[in-house]
């Protein structure tokens, strides 16, 4: 298919080379045209704007992660998009941006599919991303062989873009809900005298053997959070995203809100370009437990 | 080994019946002796007292899950036990507890181990729980043949016995916090009309695929909560217990004062006897999702 | 003075006849235009457009409680304001915007002043409200006869104007709180067959004996939220500037969060007309008190 | 009256003394002897033990915050105390331990009160307490004098002398939450560059001039905790009988809960022995606001 992708950071450039590679014709854009040019010897061609990526192609892929961002561009490239062809924006963006595309491509007889992701650059690197694909089912279905080379695997969230969305968001959550409860049983375990190796050892080899609980609980454990797999200003974010979704639905979400203050806490103590695991950081510190400046 | 068991509930008696199994010469107890009676014809003796139960044993293993039963019983029979025999508590007690029967043993010359476990009745059953030993690692050691055949595996917590208790509150409190976080997301999604067969195969098909999201999440798409895998009630009291560990320890432990308020609010809604993943109906209900009084 | 005046809801419409009864001149404008010809015969100027009742004046006085609001009238009317001449904001509105707006009017030589207000339409009516400006001091000081007129005390908040939005904001707060304790406590003493009103008695007779605890106390314990006070819709968005201010600042405020979770639920079950202390209502449903039911 | 008094401290010492002063005869017993001994030049005659100050009086007050301090007082004592004579438990005690000596003294043929007091030693040495009294009205009456020369008012809690404790505790909640309002705010306002003391200023000449907020509110906005009014320790102590009075009636508060944390917090960074206000520290340094570094 002919595509037009842009937003080419760790994930999308990734993301762009599979697309490449199954053999679909790329034009990428992307704001810093350095990245943009790193796939030209893989077969893309480089626009000199959001605009030009749009123009002629079947299917325009943004994987910006930031609403604003994806505003910009858009406002800049819609009127280029082709009628029929369909806009796939697979960011981590809002629900009320998700359903206001939706509504502004169908007044211009463009198709919109709203495709976040689960999973990290090496993921994206692996073609082995979640997909979840939320639109018009049969837009969905003739974009497949996209979702193909870059997922393991694509799920229909349902003909409203912005569920998908809403399960992205809510998956995310999800994870925070585990690193907020490691973090307060490592407190816990470490100020009670528990050994957290040996803590760590009793959790992922009997009911928490889930990559989630190994990864971050042996973060927790260390006490180190560099270098981050996922940066904990971008989990405030998604965090305030999903409080945002919850809002307009009159949705109250305690847990949610407990961790959006382990990341305001976070981020005032410059933990900013930490792993998002890094809010158990505070937890040691509420329970007196002074690792960090032990070790500095 | 000669074995002295008291407390034949739905975990105790397939943990008896698999120790009789395994070649071990039982004396059981049982406040409610028709349940003790039932392990006779598999070669089990039934004592008349706690203490009958204690005497001439070389392991005296009690599976009282409330403090208190387990301080009646301890105060009956401990001056049966002989000297160099060892108290095996498997039920989830109190830290402060396990603290004070390590010294009440010690004093009398006897040893102690806290072992809870990991796992539910049909685990229990199938000898495949998680076992989770603190106390002297020569006195565990020796009673490992104990152990398994009633688990799948024994971790060694370290030689404060309350060190076992406090990492099996601790992962009781991460199953809560699942639970918790999936009521939430499933609020979310349901309200913002997502589907929730999808949310749920979305989850349990990508990251989730762990055991507890796949059941807890099951019931709380369904909203169906019995019958109960661990009854409510029984959360709030191993709630109410992992809170007064992270006191007396100094450690705030602000999701775990969450849960607690929803198992609070739970019991006034007259949830006691559903599983504890019915917190999920309040959170339904927070949203202005009347789920159940549709269903009634 | 010559005073434009924008917004004559239940707080702008006493604010606006004080002013005249003061001796100023004024032009008013408000969306609703009925609302303003009801001013007429008092002796304002009633204003076809923002842009005329901004023009020509000494001080341009805006009352709008909603950021959108504010921002249309004044994209709508900056040009027509006089270099030299000020805006007072004394609506509740984010400290973003009165920043933003503060940089516009320096930018177009003209000045800004936040100030908004503590009290209700009662005190604007007996121009007893507080006033709470913040902005250049000798800005502040000109309008000096504006602020005497409409209320009973001003306070200088700081030569930066968002320093009084975040004070304004910070006083609502204090306010949720109250009423959140009061929520909590009369379900512990109801559900503890307390007698209310004794309850009530108690407390407003000792060491509670201020407004705040008194009025709200007063509904919580009849459980009677109508007419509003202050309409819990409102209650919502004030918290939501709060919390965004705290993001922007980073600053955590779990009290807050708590607030908002309760007002989305209340929302939820379709209290937004009612009073904002019927966040109540949820405080006894959690305690398993169906009272409203009840009554119902 | 032939009055029993236990209980010296701080509280209790100038408690006793209006009493004497009153003209009541009063027999004295404290753990530490010598602050007995202090009461005898005003007529005080001081008992060797518990049983001692308990025998022959019409009435035994006990002035003791502790549970366990009661109970062992009341265990060695309960017996002298004659048929019909009345005990007056005016310490902060659980609503548990109140019930159950209600029903104790009940057996005996003996009268049982709960007195709780708001106020601290300066209003208990003016007789300036509030009193907070439940139990058999008849014998409430009976014990006005002793009332009225120990506080400004006397208010009948109810029947069920549980239902003083419950208020007692109920209204050192609210004045938590105060707290814990107040040091979010200041969070807020300092680190958004507000100067604290025109904040103070503007709280507590507007709609916050109750003592409550002037008193904490300086002490926030100084950043300075000591003299405690009300030790921190003991803050977590009414706390914790708070939260066990909400769990037997099942009822969730979560504002108490988060209050808790602070207090835990509080004392894991060893501010056991500053002013219960002292959370505001965790507020400041939660926001990032390092000032006791700072000033250290």
């Amino acid at each position: 298919m002919k595509v037009g992708f842009i937003g080419l950071g760790n994930m999308g450039a990734p993301m762009a080379l599979n697309l490449i590679k199954a053999g679909h014709a790329l034009t990428v854009w992307n704001r810093t045209r350095s990245r943009a040019e790193q796939l030209q010897p893989s077969g893309a061609r480089v626009a000199g704007s959001p605009a030009e990526a749009a123009s002629g192609v079947e299917a325009l892929i943004t994987m910006l992660s930031d609403d604003r961002a994806l505003e910009d561009v858009i406002s800049d490239s819609m009127d280029s998009i082709a009628a029929g062809a369909v806009h796939i924006s697979m960011g981590t963006i809002s629900t009320r941006l998700s359903r206001r595309l939706s509504e502004a491509h169908r007044e211009k007889g463009q198709h919109y599919i709203a495709a976040p992701v689960l999973g990290r650059p090496d993921a994206a690197a692996a073609a082995k991303l979640f997909i979840i694909a939320g639109g018009p089912e049969e837009q969905i279905g003739r974009c497949r062989p996209l979702f193909d080379a870059m997922g393991q695997k694509t799920f229909f969230a349902g003909p409203e873009a912005e569920a998908a969305n809403v399960i992205k968001l809510a998956a995310n959550f999800l994870i925070t809900a585990v690193i907020e409860s490691l973090a307060e049983a490592f407190a816990l375990a470490r100020k009670s005298g528990v050994d957290v190796n040996t803590f760590l050892e009793v959790l992922t080899q009997s009911l928490f053997s889930a990559p989630i609980y190994r990864n971050y609980g042996a973060m927790i454990a260390s006490d180190i959070f560099e270098p981050a797999s996922f940066r904990l200003a971008l989990g405030l974010k998604d965090n305030r995203l999903l409080l945002a979704a919850a809002e307009e639905a009159r949705v109250p979400m305690p847990l949610a809100g407990l961790v959006r203050d382990r990341y305001l806490a976070a981020m005032a103590q410059g933990l900013a370009g930490a792993d998002w695991s890094a809010i158990a950081r505070l937890a040691y510190h509420d329970a007196g437990l002074h690792l960090t400046e032990a070790a500095g």
